[in-house]
């Protein structure tokens, strides 16, 4: 190409870098420590999965170095942590975070659960009983993927760079922290670190304690962990094995005379080889080998019984863990490939245990400090949901956080951050259903199958399969339904817009509504977990094709993490119909709603469904459509039924407000856009 | 989870990174520069797409900083380059490399293309007459993307600091290269270098010219481009519009009767616009206004025609094309949509060339200098070919290279390097089609459509878009296919392996093969685009589900581009009979082909039919299987019919050989070992 002029803005050369993600608009006066060194607007206490991921939002969302300080007890970046799974709904998030790629190209997707169990043929010992998809309920991706958590954290944290010159400030240990609004009332939280064995104390708006089972934060807050241990003891070990078990690769649950293994395959790792990870059920002292339920035999005193537990745990070694595997896995062989394939070991008892507060206000009712993952809840490990449950605390505190920081949330009395309280009341509830089912599921899974006098559950195979299928709406992070609040209106609660604080200037707009205000339910159909909007609810991922280019597109993809809400707009059939309803809504919301709030802080999708014209331009459509969602304007029949996915009538239509963290808030029928306002007004302040 | 005792290896900590392409034994002697200053294995000239991807690929073939150099001119990372375009083949390319995610996330999906001619209706002037796949062939990725070039760049240069500590030495301008044998035959190729305006000489046994259209080692060694230049000029420009042109984010073809536009929809950038690629035909100033045909106007003598051209050229200016582009938009609008929108803009005159060899040996007939990408080929960015055929011919070139560098190819005498020799041959033939596709294809795109007196094809809008259409095979990457040599036998060569040189030997086996050798083609159909298994075409990926786990991959997610050559067995319905052919073939190759080959450089992939029984486990197929392929063995029915995408009968199966860089190199029969052992003995040294 004989090119002989050519000319480049400077700006072109912009244009090679990765995508960033915008920050938040900032209403209130930008933040510099210029006059008060050592303060912050928020510090983050851990950078394990929890604290990371909080930071990176945090940092995403807009806020500086000097605005924001994380700090780590550990020297480095290499943790040895214990957490290996990623449930379906974290991978969605970690997609909307642009993170995904590396997980899903290099961890091992499970997407089959093997169940074996003892064998009527008494030479096979054990035998398969079924093979279930492993996810069984609709997700983006509907697999689990296992991979190291150090490898999450370094995801994280190379990310977090991109953001933030600082990162994560290292060998940074918690000494205390405090609340003193008597100094500083606008900075209230006090915290002593030491840093290479240097003390200081820092003060700050927030505080945030991702610091783990043993948490400082939690310690000096004076919150208490509630639960109890049980007295199971479990051994856990990743290695490359080798064996001539035919599910070696599946996750599996193998209940064998001998006792319980959880097989859960990992990641490729460089040599080539594969890891596989092994839950494997030490059996208590006091059971006889002949197979007497350990239940029956257990102590009537607990407390003795813990004191006993602990003395059996330290006689669990590596070789004694192999040896309880290799009897469960008969008749097939199962030991280490070869010398140094064990990466890592561990033993322990099962336990459950949830803080009662995740937060604590100061003496003007304000949200200072917060606890996030372990520092929160513990559980066992073997439903692979500690870091997914940790990282999603910060997932649901963050965008709130920065919102309250940025200016952008309304104060309505008495509540004085009415948005931040719904961190305490939105993640304890979920905690709570963890703690719950974990228990449930561990007893369950320590206890045998097809042992008629089995004292915990008197468990048969199809019982077993079926709490494994019905959990999993919750263990896939999919079917979690957080309680009605400021951000999570039910439509049942039947609030009427007459009352609302909050109304629409229609007088703005030469637009009028001929609507009767309409607050029933536009939604129909109740089955949440495939995809039914509900406030409360994740949204679930659907693929619709875009009017501007024919794209193939997932709806994920217009939400991502980036601390925005959406306004999501299922057009009627009438859209083409200038008079009609659609048309009247979208000109409704493009001249009188979108603008009242913070420019950018509020994306609008539209989908349309089959109109009675397949091709149409936007000469057909009212100019507001184009002007607020060029992009974002899907048709949602050709390849999906996005209405009925959604259970939306296509000659109805229906909105629904989505949270910065993909949560449905309310639904409105079509030309409801008071309760859309309404809704927003609630969470935004107006501009 | 109280774990009391855990303990970790410390390869533990390894776990954490990103994947590494595992490097390429190295059967000669190791490189060093110890007694040799100035001494590379191989020098790279110019960092463009081509020669950053043939660096890149070198250097995870395993070329160390020391072996290895690559040079460019310019001072920085950041390039002006003109391409945009990915096309499906380079996208499945940039998969296998683990590259691909941030173009398919940030890059625009062109899916569509839409036809726009004048209308019958005079006040339209012009309008939509249809819309079409832009990509037309079967392909991973379905359509093509368009990105900056350099950030196309600066991701092959941020992969390969991952393998190179120095990466580009840049600011090196290539002053002058010959071959000096006399002085050392090891390192002949001798280039003067000028970095920083210091002078210096490398000496390299090969050296690369990815150096551009005014190549300097295509000059210095003699090299000829070919071909003409014709006169229609074209403005092209990057920029953000302001229009109410309906199909603005489609791939559009507009034929108006102001001239003609080609609309190429661009990425979104960092300010949330997207982006808009114009190429727009200036008219010729020959041409009246009233639309009489341009070329009926052109001069007899061409030599007085170009220096016409070359005057006219000089007039074009960004208000010129901008005025060009309105005229050919009318009734639509079209402008910047505000100061500052414009990227980039040039002019050209469409012309191809290609240079006559693409090779240049030594004394002794060994290939010592290449040219890859546009020092090869030049020719109308139109068709978005250039960047795309660029990267293309280092994909090819990097893996001969390496492998005659690392001593893992065997000499046939009396070609020296004949491996080497096919580069030459496989790509000048495609950069000849790529050439006539575009002559043809500028010449159309050039004429007026529905105008009956157009002197250049009299086209009318139902011929454009057959050309448009059958030529996707071509465009898009995925329907080229290499001619017959010693890396792609054809099967109706009949090449009797009575004759090959190369034998197996089962008498190291225990397996003697019950089967007589045939020859005869096992595949049938020749409908290669769609996937029917054909030497000297890339293998089409297909979805299959993995014996071991259950996992649904994709077929191109086992052939990375590592450099490895695949064995890729289809077997017969027979697998489950121990005394059958499938499985008499897989310890026949297991146990006598694939351990005479060089560690770890063939990978076997193995795929059944539906078989008689659903459910079977490793204790009903052959040791070797599992040994070699327990993570490559997979169903080809459950999720797509592999067998009948490749055009292999399941009750007869077939095997295939594909090349390093996912290209066929032979087929067999089932059974035929010494087929697949004959192809792999003239590639591969045995050891």
């Amino acid at each position: 190409m004989p090119v002989f002029t050519e000319s480049a803005a400077s700006t072109r050369e912009l244009r090679v870098l990765p995508s960033f993600a915008p920050p938040l608009p900032r209403l209130n006066a930008p933040f510099s420590q210029q006059n008060q060194p050592d303060r912050y607007e928020v510090v983050v206490v851990g950078a394990g999965p929890a604290g990371l991921m909080l930071n990176l939002l945090l940092a995403r969302y807009g806020l500086s170095d000097e605005s924001l300080l994380c700090v780590d007890a550990k020297p480095g970046t290499l943790k040895s942590g214990q957490a290996d799974g990623l449930q379906p709904r974290t991978l969605e998030v970690f997609k909307t975070l642009g993170l995904a790629d590396e997980i899903l190209t290099d961890g091992c997707h499970m997407e089959e659960v093997a169940f074996w169990n003892p064998s009527a043929n008494a030479e096979e010992v054990i035998e398969r009983t079924a093979i279930v998809p492993d996810v069984a309920v609709p997700a983006r991706y509907r697999h689990e993927v296992t991979i190291h958590q150090g490898r999450i954290e370094r995801i994280l944290e190379t990310d977090l760079l991109r953001y933030s010159s600082r990162g994560i400030q290292r060998n940074s240990r918690l000494v205390h922290v405090a609340i003193d609004e008597a100094a500083d009332a606008e900075f209230p939280v006090v915290a002593e670190l030491e840093t290479n064995g240097q003390r200081r104390t820092v003060r700050s708006k927030y505080l945030v304690g991702a610091d783990g089972a043993h948490s400082v934060v939690r310690r000096c807050m004076g919150l208490q962990l509630v639960g109890e241990s049980l007295d199971h003891i479990w051994g856990v070990v990743d290695l490359v094995v080798d064996t001539d078990f035919p599910d070696i690769r599946r996750r599996c649950a193998i209940h064998s005379p001998a006792g319980s293994v959880m097989v859960i395959p990992r990641e490729r790792i460089a040599t080539g080889d594969y890891l596989t990870r092994l839950y494997v059920q030490v059996p208590e002292d006091a059971v006889p080998e002949d197979g007497v339920n350990e239940d029956v035999q257990k102590p009537v005193d607990e407390a003795a019984a813990k004191m006993d537990a602990r003395a059996r745990r330290s006689k669990v070694t590596l070789e004694s863990i192999f040896q309880h595997a290799a009897d469960a896995f008969q008749p097939y062989y199962i030991k280490p490939r070869k010398g140094g394939a064990v990466d890592w070991w561990a033993a322990y008892q099962i336990g459950q245990r949830v803080s009662d507060r995740f937060t604590v206000k100061d003496s003007k009712g304000i949200e200072r400090v917060f606890i996030v993952g372990d520092a929160c809840h513990t559980h066992s490990p073997k439903a692979g949901q500690g870091m997914n449950v940790s990282m999603m605390d910060s997932y649901n505190l963050a965008w709130k956080l920065a919102y309250v920081i940025n200016g952008l949330t309304p104060t309505i009395s008495p509540i004085p951050d009415p948005i931040l309280a719904t961190y305490h009341s939105e993640r304890h509830t979920i905690a709570k259903q963890l703690i719950e089912f974990d228990r449930a599921f561990s007893s369950m899974f320590s206890g045998k199958i097809g042992s008629a006098d089995d004292g915990v559950t008197g468990l048969t195979h199809d019982q077993f399969l079926q709490v494994f299928s019905t959990g999993n709406g919750f263990t896939s992070g999919c079917g979690i339904e957080y309680p009605a609040s400021l951000i999570v209106q039910q439509h049942q609660e039947q609030q009427s817009h007459q009352t609302s604080d909050t109304t629409v200037s229609t007088a703005a707009t030469s637009t009028t509504l001929p609507l009767t205000p309409a607050s029933a339910n536009p939604i129909y159909g109740t089955d949440y977990l495939n995809g039914i909007l509900r406030p409360g609810r994740r949204l679930l991922n659907v693929t619709y094709k875009r009017h501007a280019d024919g794209n193939r597109r997932n709806l994920h993809d217009d939400i991502p993490s980036t601390g925005r809400f959406r306004l999501l707009v299922l057009t009627s059939t009438d859209l083409l119909d200038p008079t009609g309803i659609s048309a009247t809504t979208l000109r409704a919301l493009g001249s009188a709603v979108l603008p009242k709030y913070p420019a950018s802080v509020i994306e609008q999708i539209v989908i349309h469904p089959r109109l009675a014209r397949e091709f149409f331009t936007w000469r057909d459509t009212p100019d507001e459509l184009k002007q607020y969602s060029e992009m974002r304007f899907y048709s949602g029949y050709e390849l999906e039924d996005v209405y009925g996915v959604y259970g939306v009538d296509p000659a109805q239509g229906a909105m629904a407000v989505v949270r910065p963290d993909g949560y449905v808030g309310t639904v409105a029928a079509l030309g409801d856009v008071w309760r859309v306002d309404g809704f927003l007004g609630g969470c935004l302040v107006r501009v």
